[in-house]
């Protein structure tokens, strides 16, 4: 075997100790809440069936789908002489589906959804998972954008009740507070776009108006208006759009712009309702964030139906850092139809980024064991043995250094990995029944029976 | 979008809720454990480089790696022309290097000497780690066998001591009695079975012989040195092996028979001397469970170099639940050389299927939340609320039924998410300023304030 000089591809990541337990603590903190409201956890595998996950994304998300190579011999059986015979590019089109059957999930929601329609017999509904699993995109690489990388995803399907939204919002409320992240809670509704899609007659450009309005605090009103001319809406559709552009004020100013609008929109008329029992909701909540009713917000994916949501992290630059949205017929694709849904998703990398920026970690945060015996020889060592059986066993992790090397070396060690504690058992400590501890921030040092010092560490 | 009935790829598991409880308790003994010996997680991508993954795990291994067919336009650039030109077979393996560069990881020992190697300058040795993540082989799938599995793994590297591995055997020993399950750990050294081998005049055959040694149990000794003449050691050399073979007694006797057999090898010599440390540093231990030293025991990695261990359950039918051993010289492979580590691998899902036929979990595991409250309109509703968030914010899982509907319905999808606590807000309760509390295994009620029952849900 020869040596290579060993690397990861592209777009993915190592995660040293440090990193865990500061990925671990985003993971518990959001793991604990949404057990505290009712979410019980589900997995689902690494690799579907591409014909589960093909479609689901638009074609861009298609092609950003990892395949996984049919195993043995995957050429048995495919026509090479026609694939030979057309360009690369075709070529690639035509082969991949013939050479790969599987792929890597490329977010938590169409697997839910499978989850759902396949397991449909032995869930209760409503049904309220969680899940907590890295996804894999083929994008290219950049700051902030990973292709492996983590989504924390709650759901309620099989209720159409405004309450589960309001849930979504307490949720996005307490994860954020606990981090200590301050945040802008960003809701609308589809059936709102929707609605003036319809108002400015072009219910069938609903898909590029939200995208040109998505733009608003980009490029300002004037470019909006030019991309939405560009985009087919005419002028007397943007003039009735300027209110909308340009509205200010709380919900109560925008549901009145709005039931003035919608009066031919029975969508619209649909969607307002449902904005008012939400906000009507959360003004009684405890909600603490902040929480704006956002006309300009859109959301890309196309199965989103009701109130959607998106958060942002206040005091940093960084994109969404959770979004989700209500989907009437999810599992309409699997053959499970009038099961409606909503759900959220947090981006745990972003929000891991967000938190070291602002330096919001908990100081106590430690990547490391709490004691670290010195290893001064074969008989010293035996007595270490002894004490750190009992000392483990009263849940103090602890360490014996394992090689017999100078204690300078083994102090390295200590500090290096941040110990906080280092114990001496020499030929006195031995001959005293003493073990002596030393702190290593404050450099202080005590000897004592073992016992005592024990208790002492005890968290 | 047409319906599709939903399915995953064959070998490969969802998980619910009820299974995520279990896994998580195996999970968190694991990992507790390890921490309080000192190891410290890390993770490594799911996908690695091919180069990083071929030639480790044998021809065979190579098959069963999952390849990730490259993004985008894979054919271009590849000699088509050529490859269509052969058979199916020949041009699947000519084919596979050009279009796949990536690959799942097969098992976390080969990431992990990557990750040392890559972040050698970054790192503190002796360095202990641990890591609980899935891998990916393209085995046949049967009982026990998946094709998405987790391995918890915890190695120490950089350190040549044996306290590293009576520290393994003191884990071993640590999560099964924590688990419940009673274990026969099993231990030997390759350096004992390199002796034999050189004993009986093959030191060429050793992997021949440590397979066929390997089958004693199963077939019998006469059937075993047929299989080692068939193998072509001489029939001197299988007759120096029978002593070996039909050894009885513990640790003594085994010693007093290879320091015998070893006058000539030095190997064999090396490998009692550790053996012997090894087996002084157990009897002090406090270990529990059972440990034999195993003259069959040989596992199959070509790179272990010392102490092998291997774990069977002793109430359950079912293979090694755990296993590893020393390696001298696995990082040389990506160029670090010198650094011997020593690890072991827990198979969760063996553990698992061990653990529910034995029936071992604790009861009081639950998948479910601790109170639901009934949902009897909007008035009742609003009441609920303002309690929901009380309680919740006081750490009890609680949810309010979203949906207005028949009380019945209600209270059976409380008994089929085994809730334990249901409490009844209605006109009453309302006026009264109380809140009704029913246990569901007892069927006991009371009405109360809602102070006093809280503190009776706080577990």
């Amino acid at each position: 075997m020869s040596s290579q000089k060993p690397s990861i591809p592209k777009g993915t990541r190592d995660f040293s100790p440090a990193e865990m337990v500061r990925r671990n603590y985003i993971f518990d903190v959001i793991r604990g809440i949404f057990e505290c409201y009712g979410y019980l956890p589900i997995e689902t595998p690494a690799m579907e069936n591409l014909s589960t996950l093909m479609g689901k994304y638009g074609e861009e998300g298609d092609k950003l789908l990892f395949k996984i190579l049919n195993s043995g011999d995957f050429l048995s059986g495919v026509p090479r002489e026609k694939i030979s015979a057309e360009g690369d590019e075709a070529g690639s089109r035509a082969l991949a589906p013939l050479i790969a059957e599987k792929g890597l999930r490329y977010d938590l929601t169409v697997p839910f959804a499978r989850f759902v329609v396949q397991h449909q017999h032995e869930l209760t509904f409503p049904f309220k998972r969680y899940q907590i699993q890295p996804v894999w995109r083929a994008d290219r690489p950049q700051k902030g954008r990973y292709r492996e990388f983590f989504q924390c995803d709650v759901d309620v399907i099989g209720s159409v009740s405004l309450l589960n939204e309001l849930e979504l919002v307490q949720i996005i409320d307490a994860v954020f507070r606990k981090l200590e992240i301050k945040v802008l809670i960003r809701l609308n509704n589809r059936k709102i776009l929707a609605g003036i899609a319809e108002c400015i007659g072009h219910p069938e450009l609903l898909t590029d108006i939200t995208v040109a309005i998505d733009k608003l605090d980009k490029i300002g009103p004037e470019k909006v208006n030019e991309e939405l001319l560009g985009r087919g809406v005419t002028p007397e559709g943007t003039g009735k759009l300027q209110p909308i552009l340009n509205i200010i004020g709380g919900f109560a100013e925008k549901f009145a712009l709005l039931e003035e609008m919608f009066t031919g929109s029975e969508t619209g008329r649909a969607g307002i309702a449902e904005m008012k029992i939400l906000h009507d909701y959360l003004t009684s909540s405890g909600i603490v964030n902040e929480v704006d009713f956002d006309l300009k917000l859109a959301r890309g994916l196309s199965y989103y139906t009701g109130t959607i949501f998106e958060v942002k992290a206040l005091e940093a630059s960084m994109g969404s850092i959770c979004g989700g949205g209500r989907y009437d017929d999810l599992t309409g694709i699997f053959g499970l139809t009038g099961m409606s849904g909503v759900g959220i998703s947090f981006g745990a990398d972003r929000i891991y980024d967000v938190m070291l920026s602002l330096n919001r970690f908990p100081e106590t945060l430690a990547a490391s064991t709490r004691v670290l015996f010195l290893n001064f020889g074969p008989a010293e060592e035996r007595h270490c043995l002894t004490l750190l059986n009992d000392w483990r066993a009263s849940g103090i992790p602890s360490e014996l250094y394992p090689d017999q090397v100078k204690v300078k070396k083994q102090m390295e060690y200590a500090n290096r990995k941040s110990i906080p504690f280092v114990v001496f058992i020499g030929k006195d400590e031995i001959e005293q029944g003493t073990v002596t501890l030393k702190n290593m921030s404050t450099g202080e040092q005590r000897s004592s029976n073992p016992e005592e010092l024990k208790q002492l560490l005890i968290w």
